[in-house]
């Protein structure tokens, strides 16, 4: 545990606070997908993911409830009439979003969620939750290193390669709307800076709920 | 240098960056003064602080131009009259101020200053600079322990630390003006938490005004 994750054990923890949602986007091969699972596989960081619906038909990998909540269209459609959805969008004809309640449970618990979506669901949850939200774009340090860092995975075929990074531009058009900004050239680098945003926004005054009563009970404090 | 501080450096230090103002306020005792020094003896964060103008004589102690800037009584009537202080304040009829051009131009060459002033000093400079500013209120964890600490500090007669902790219940009711609150419990913790606001601030995309450029290259980079 690091000093500034002790500071948030002790009185300030103590002191209420309300959960935030982090979102992280990016294009593709600039490092969103490593930096939210290193975010994720740091236990003492407290961060959850929500598990998404969709309407698609699930994989033999894929285990129900965990990486997905698989759900009729009819279904997905009441969830959505209802506002019962944070974001969604549509994939190939599969409908994808991001059930509305569990998330507000967690941030009421003061429990911190970690989102990994693109430009338009996080508009659609902007909307949604307000100053709930955390916003990063990261960026790669240059197009040259976002082609060498999709061919080095080696997932992809040439054309998909080149169909990543004419999207990529589109995506990176779109780093204006985040509230920071995190140019990814050092894994390590970047990933410190995610803990400090964390970090840092954690100690806002507006979501520490729980400080007019700390406050309150300061200023009752007869000290003789 | 931490990892967080790497990030700042290499790639997205050379996307242009605007200063900020860091101020911490808290009533005396709660660790204001100790938490500036640390922050200011880091030498790796690069803290500036100003020199402050003051109408009073010097001290036998004192170095001009290092702890104050000594002006007669016409010259800070005149600066101030010319909106040439971020904020000013009479005490005990001598009157001090901070100058605003040295710290318009740390700002723009992209330094950071720390300034450790009162509610009503955050205030004017709020007032003055804006979204350049990030306050911190220092809360104690408790009036027992804002007591304790001041009487450990052995500066002050009795009546002295009666007075600074009917002061300090004055003070503490203005946390909720505050940008961020940190309850000092432990130094150290709290250290790291300001390090991680400055970390984090730093990485807000308002402040990195390269960033406009640096995007514009990365979309004009031909990738063959």
């Amino acid at each position: 545990m690091s000093a500034a994750d002790e500071a948030s054990a002790s009185v300030q923890a103590r002191v209420g606070r309300r959960g935030l949602i982090l979102i992280l986007s990016s294009p593709s091969g600039a490092g969103k997908t490593s930096l939210t699972r290193a975010l994720r596989e740091e236990k003492e960081l407290g961060l959850e993911v929500s598990v998404s619906v969709t309407t698609r038909a699930k994989r033999p990998s894929e285990i129900a409830g965990r990486d997905y909540t698989f759900i009729s269209v009819d279904d997905f459609m009441a969830l959505r009439d209802h506002d019962d959805l944070l974001e969604w969008a549509e994939v190939h004809g599969n409908f994808y979003g991001t059930p509305r309640r569990p998330v507000e449970r967690a941030l009421a618990a003061g429990t911190d969620m970690i989102f990994d979506i693109d430009y338009q669901g996080t508009r659609q949850v902007r909307a949604s939750m307000g100053d709930d939200v955390v916003t990063v774009f990261i960026l790669p340090p240059s197009m040259a290193e976002l082609k060498h860092r999709l061919e080095r995975r080696a997932e992809d075929t040439r054309e998909t390669i080149d169909k990543r990074l004419g999207n990529a531009r589109v995506e990176i058009e779109r780093w204006s709307e985040y509230d920071y900004v995190v140019v990814n050239e050092d894994l390590g680098a970047s990933f410190a800076g995610l803990k400090a945003i964390l970090s840092a926004e954690r100690l806002k005054r507006e979501r520490q709920v729980g400080l007019p009563a700390f406050v309150g009970e300061l200023l009752a404090e007869s000290v003789v």
